[in-house]
């Protein structure tokens, strides 16, 4: 055995051909010449998931979720033969396993299998032989050996249960960006990559629609402490740390800016002011398959309130169907949509200790002449729904207000 | 479970494309509507072998053949989870499996991996639930679940194993012909498709170049006994039945005329005329790796002697090297190659208890002018081999003579 264990994981961008193929093999064969264990967690090609969902989708518009995962599954098999080949041209030796090969055992949701235990029999026996060991992400098997899948990142979550379960000694999470980022750098180009962030810090950011890392997987990571190095596939930078504390010289309030333009609102007018109303409403949408996401209720003075929220704009349609029945029945008033919206979030651990960081917020966008239509809080972060035009100002002003330009 | 069990082989080409998936999904389902079991083998959508293999050389030209195994088995995988969703679509209940999934235990020799047992359980236990039930050609596993492959044309030999160990009524390979033809009908017109045909038939024209099954399924069938029934996908009319014995009405000489122009000779000249010398030259082409076909030498008066023999065209120039390096050692002449010639075949066990049948070969060609390079004789075949040119002509005036025009 090596002298440490890394685990590393490459999303389907790093291998979405042949020379990125090569590429990852040049990195991890890299670490293999140092005397380092490895095991190489891999997407599939490129964009060859949704080329698989859309032939599916051309054979059966409502595929059996069992099969889908059995199509699906097909893609991080080609990308761990194909890496273990290009590894093999380099001289080194390495093998690759499916998820259910490798023993990744999980429940029976098909499509967003949780993971129940990891057999590390297999892997560890070809690491002792030497070998780099490549396995599928995104994929396991029920105890039936019948292929499941994580949902959509999962490769993330195979990443961190195998360097859990593997107690290995690093999880590298490869991506294109250099890692955690103070704000998105195409909207402000004074944005610095964030050395360390905590795990709760990460989830918040995950939240609230950074893309960098599945929700899942850092939770997971959280509960066994598992620290996470997010970093680029193409440089050799360090990236980010996801840890569980941050010991920083000097307590930073607000570690991060988040946006998110792929919300929309919808307001139900008139909703009458009795206990239960509300919940007749939103439990038509949860049985409908729709997620809610921030919720505000004014304070009412007459006997009717409006009630607001955010969902998903991919479902604003169907959404507006289910609310406008609910709306009905409980003799609700009109139901009014808004594409236009954007949501803007400061995250920060250090807002636990500090007071007035809302004001400061609340502030900094009014200063900028931009309205708040909602408010939502939680420990770590404060989120303002804003016009859509107006995010890219609003990101840039909280990121100079809170000291984070570089 | 249904009134009987039929085995049913769809090859690559009736699963092209969404249609075709579709037009496989009509004709299973009609057959479960009938009131049968079915187990559907299926094999990698169209191209797609080919596809994974080509990308696969660009990353590694000496792929490991475990990986190569992990990588071409997605191929099927795929067709069985959109031929499950396309039967889903139907109405219909199915299931899939892959090689790994379903138990076809193999040997270790990846790439052309033989079949050691079949654990039926599985597919039992969902034909009883009343699914159809699709399995993945081509692949199964090692005992220690490590991918394999059974080389190619496997699916044939996955259906027609599967048909022995679940006792199965029928074994249908379908294909994009109507069946077995007594020669090729783009050559001669008048070609009629053979009813029945034995064993030993299929396997002899399999190895003189017909590309209907692959031999290795046909010798699983004869060992085992499993009736064939090779017919076309895209028609309801019986094809050809491939069993053990056929009783015909009258006996017939000469059953179909095989031909393959994919053969080259090559002749090393002046070859002394010693023990061992032959055996030296075609050990070496053993240890580099070539198939040698038909091997003559003619009886030799002096001291010497030629020796020619034939090898698959592809294999030509390697051939000749290591030829040429051989024929250098033993102290032979000249090594000349001719990849102008073509073999034409006659086929049938009748031949067994009928004299002069060779003769009337020899004179149908020599009639027609055709000079005979090399000949070579089975139980029940005769080939010669020909000028490139003639082959055409001697088909059809063979396939006149012994009275196949129909």
């Amino acid at each position: 055995m090596g002298k440490a264990l890394i685990v590393q994981k490459f999303g389907g961008s790093s291998v979405a051909n042949v020379e990125r193929i090569q590429n990852v093999a040049r990195r991890v064969t890299g670490y293999r010449k140092k005397g380092y264990d490895l095991v190489v967690v891999v997407s599939a090609l490129g964009d060859t998931t949704d080329e698989l969902i859309e032939l599916a989708d051309k054979i059966n518009p409502e595929p059996s979720e069992r099969e889908m995962d059995m199509l699906l599954s097909t893609g991080e098999q080609i990308s761990v033969a194909l890496l273990a080949m290009a590894i093999h041209k380099l001289g080194y030796e390495a093998i690759s396993f499916t998820g259910l090969q490798v023993g990744i055992i999980t429940d029976t949701s098909h499509t967003r299998a949780r993971i129940v235990k990891i057999d590390t029999k297999k892997i560890s026996d070809e690491l002792k032989k030497g070998k780099i060991v490549i396995v599928a992400g995104f994929q396991g098997t029920t105890p039936d050996q019948h292929i499941t899948t994580l949902g959509r990142g999962g490769s993330d979550l195979t990443a961190v249960a195998l360097a859990k379960e593997l107690k290995a000694d690093q999880c590298e999470i490869y991506t294109d960006v250099e890692g955690i980022y103070s704000t998105d750098p195409r909207i402000e180009p004074k944005a610095g990559k964030i050395d360390a962030i905590t795990y709760d810090e990460m989830l918040e950011m995950a939240s609230l629609g950074a893309q960098v890392m599945q929700a899942r997987s850092i939770e997971v990571a959280k509960k066994f402490d598992v620290p996470i190095h997010v970093r680029s596939s193409l440089s050799e930078k360090p990236g980010t740390m996801i840890v569980r504390e941050v010991k920083r010289m000097e307590e930073v309030v607000v570690n991060a800016i988040t946006l998110n333009k792929n919300e929309s609102k919808i307001t139900v007018c008139d909703v009458p002011d009795k206990p239960g109303v509300a919940a007749k409403i939103f439990k038509n949408l949860a049985s409908g398959g729709v997620n809610v996401d921030m919720i505000v209720q004014n304070v009412s003075h007459t006997r009717k309130t409006d009630i607001s929220f955010t969902i998903q704009k991919a479902e604003l349609a169907k959404t507006m169907r289910l609310v406008r029945k609910a709306a009905a029945k409980v003799g609700a008033g009109e139901v009014v949509e808004d594409a236009d919206i954007a949501r803007v979030s400061i995250v920060g651990v250090g807002m636990k200790s500090h007071s007035g960081v809302a004001a400061t917020m609340f502030e900094t966008l009014a200063r900028k002449k931009i309205n708040i239509e909602m408010i939502s809080t939680s420990d770590i972060s404060i989120s303002c729904i804003i016009k859509k035009n107006k995010v890219e100002s609003a990101v840039r002003a909280l990121h100079g207000k809170f000291g984070l330009n570089k």
